[in-house]
């Protein structure tokens, strides 16, 4: 008997049906002889009907009553979710996040867990009920209601599946799992049978619309095995996972998803996906002074105007000028504020000109087995090279390499680069893309 | 400075506009120099949105999920509400029933308060801040979810202004108050001024869809005055009190309002108003034996069965024969099990015949002054049979007196008494009747 961390994202949960057939699922898995404990978002868009409310009354809504607000839907689903599986004579509990113990602090709207006490979860598990309990919200110590951000359902189930000593978290979408690239993009991208986390958290923090950055953190923090499969089927999804299998799992993870590290698996492949994205924007302060200090002051001014940038590239000073160019990618919705806030720097960065370019994508190669074979970025260029893609900016970290190329051409790098390292399926598979809500 | 509750019904904050009316109403009272505790109710048919999608999914749901679900209704209109308040400036929070501090026991949807720890309200208050509570729910020792029932959100509101020591709970609703009589049975009924809470408790024990029942006890108990009134109009409402005014109401409450009793008040009306009832059956069991302890054994069958019984009537025995007839009414929704009990009693309770009929209706005559106004009772029925109403079975309180008519001839005889006891407004004044929501 295996303990299971079920999460259902909105999509999962969006009428009568589909919570039946999520509610057969979870009984299912019951009957199976495992302890089921499940986490559910909002049903379908009524996150954004309640959002769309707000917008009716205010421009400026307080961010607490806001928390508050969108808390609403998860006790609407949960409490539905609880009746169906009991209509099918399984004994169903549903639990706020307060009920069951998810304690943030009181960053209203983007709250951060602090500590798990899901007492009552577990009490149920061990009196044979299937615990229900809400996602994307927690408790504040001032006992306020708070929601952890967009994706943070994915983060309440990681973090119940750590507390509870889970064997397994499954997060159930509307796709089959992550894939090697964008479906929409590569028809024939495959499904990843596994992943290791370290590669997940570069998928997801360069562009891959799959699970929530701050899930993957706390799954690799408190070693949970992730399953991302999709609700509508039954086949197996993706594995993010660098623990050892529990040999009480029966079957529910293969001993192929669940080596030690990647290494370890020896049919793992060097590269396991390609991500994009075309969020970011690029920014190059030209002619500034090449001495220590001028560098950091830039950012502080940056960091300062409340930007997140990603990749930095400094040239060589042009010889005998003393002066360089650097040149940084940041969230478009950043770049207005980036872009005020240098200038009215100008006299203290003495810089000669600034450029300003929207017109970019990153493409990110990523995969653990790049640690140990050479040659991936020679492999990658001349793919890019081949199919007349021109590489502005480079970046890379242990187990990614990142290419800003022109936006126009964003499309065409993924899909080349995805052909050469020989991800493309060998039978086009018939697949599903999507969000994973919130 | 007072500090007034306020309660708003689902009709009151249906969609953004009302919101704002209402938003606006507070804003103003808070600005006249007032403290304010709102307390309201899921917007519009939002509750019976959650019935119907609980419905889609089973015919018998838990009782504790389905609190869960319905007290999501509450959280939408109370963060709305204080998202608003805000806009104009004022600054508002919002609690559920647990933060507010109301305590109650774990009967799931007809929960009953069993504490009131407004601590959270009472520092919003100090701090300058508008509190919006939840109506209709509350928290359990086990910390669960809690409903009141219907009607609730006015137990909530009368309740937390007698936690709170406020000045006047106003009850803000789609009427200008209580009416003589059902305005849509007799057009020129009148506005009522003030009503007792004895009086209050009568008519909306004996059909008068307005307060919730409870409520008015909560006030009757601990002396709240009650101001019902209309949320479209800042027209003066209906008070319900026996208490003495308090001076720093700066004209809020009149004193024509705050007689200390009835008598007191030497324009009082001998009638305050006719409630009407079409949701009671009647049953009648045929020769029962006029024994002491075979009533009683009735009475306990009944019991058991679960219905509430409302008026009895035990006829003379028919001379020599030692057997009685003995009539009850009870709600139309509890007479099959009644039936059917009494039928499964008939050998012990040996009874020749068992009468049921469902055409009736009851006229209920309520006035403080009738205590100290002979003849009242001879007005009534020489008004009825006047008007060609037959009079089945009669029943009396202190205050009260209630005739069983064919439910053909109701309205009728509402009219007709109106009219006797010269409760017809002299000009037509126009009104408007509904519900007050839950």
């Amino acid at each position: 008997m295996a303990l299971i961390v079920q999460k259902y994202g909105g999509s999962s949960v969006s009428d009568a049906e589909a919570m039946k057939r999520v509610a057969r699922r979870i009984v299912d898995t019951r009957n199976a002889g495992h302890n089921v404990v499940v986490v559910v978002s909002a049903m379908g868009d009524s996150t954004d009907d309640l959002l769309d409310l707000a917008a009716e009354l205010t421009d400026n809504p307080p961010e607490r009553e806001m928390d508050m607000l969108l808390s609403a839907g998860e006790r609407i689903s949960m409490s539905l979710l609880a009746m169906t599986i009991n209509a099918m004579g399984v004994p169903a509990v549903s639990y706020t996040g307060a009920q069951a113990g998810i304690m943030t602090d009181a960053h209203f709207g983007r709250a951060h867990i602090t500590g798990m006490v899901p007492e009552r979860v577990a009490r149920s598990i061990r009196s044979g009920q299937v615990a229900i309990v809400a996602g994307f919200q927690g408790v504040s110590s001032d006992d306020d209601v708070t929601t952890l951000g967009r994706g943070g359902s994915d983060t309440t189930a990681v973090a119940l599946a750590a507390a509870l000593h889970a064997d397994v978290c499954e997060i159930y979408t509307d796709v089959d799992g992550l894939f090697t690239a964008d479906p929409r993009i590569v028809p024939n991208a495959r499904r990843i049978h596994r992943i290791s986390q370290e590669e997940t958290l570069e998928l997801a923090s360069h562009g891959a619309k799959i699970l929530h950055l701050r899930a993957v953190e706390f799954a690799r923090r408190y070693k949970v095995p992730i399953h991302v499969r999709s609700s509508f089927s039954s086949k197996d999804g993706t594995w993010i996972s660098n623990s050892p299998a529990n040999p009480e799992l029966q079957g529910l993870v293969p001993e192929s998803a669940l080596a030690t590290t990647q290494e370890d698996n020896v049919e793992a492949p060097i590269i396991s996906g390609i991500a994009h994205d075309r969020s970011q924007d690029k920014i190059t302060v030209v002619g500034i002074a090449d001495t220590p200090g001028m560098a950091a002051r830039l950012f502080e001014i940056i960091t300062a105007a409340g930007a997140n940038i990603d990749m930095i590239v400094q040239n060589v000073p042009t010889s005998g000028t003393g002066r360089a160019n650097i040149t940084f990618t940041l969230p478009s919705s950043d770049a207005d504020k980036t872009m005020e806030a240098i200038k009215a720097a100008k006299e203290e960065l003495d810089y000669s000109d600034l450029w300003y370019n929207a017109d970019i994508g990153i493409l990110s190669l990523i995969g653990a087995g790049m640690r140990t074979n050479p040659g991936v970025s020679a492999k990658l260029f001349g793919a890019l090279s081949e199919a007349g893609v021109n590489i502005d900016l480079i970046s890379t970290s242990e187990i990614r390499i990142s290419v800003v190329t022109k936006l126009a051409d964003l499309d065409k790098a993924v899909r080349a680069v995805h052909s050469a390292f020989g991800l493309d399926a060998t039978e086009s598979e018939a697949v599903v893309y999507g969000g994973t809500g919130r």
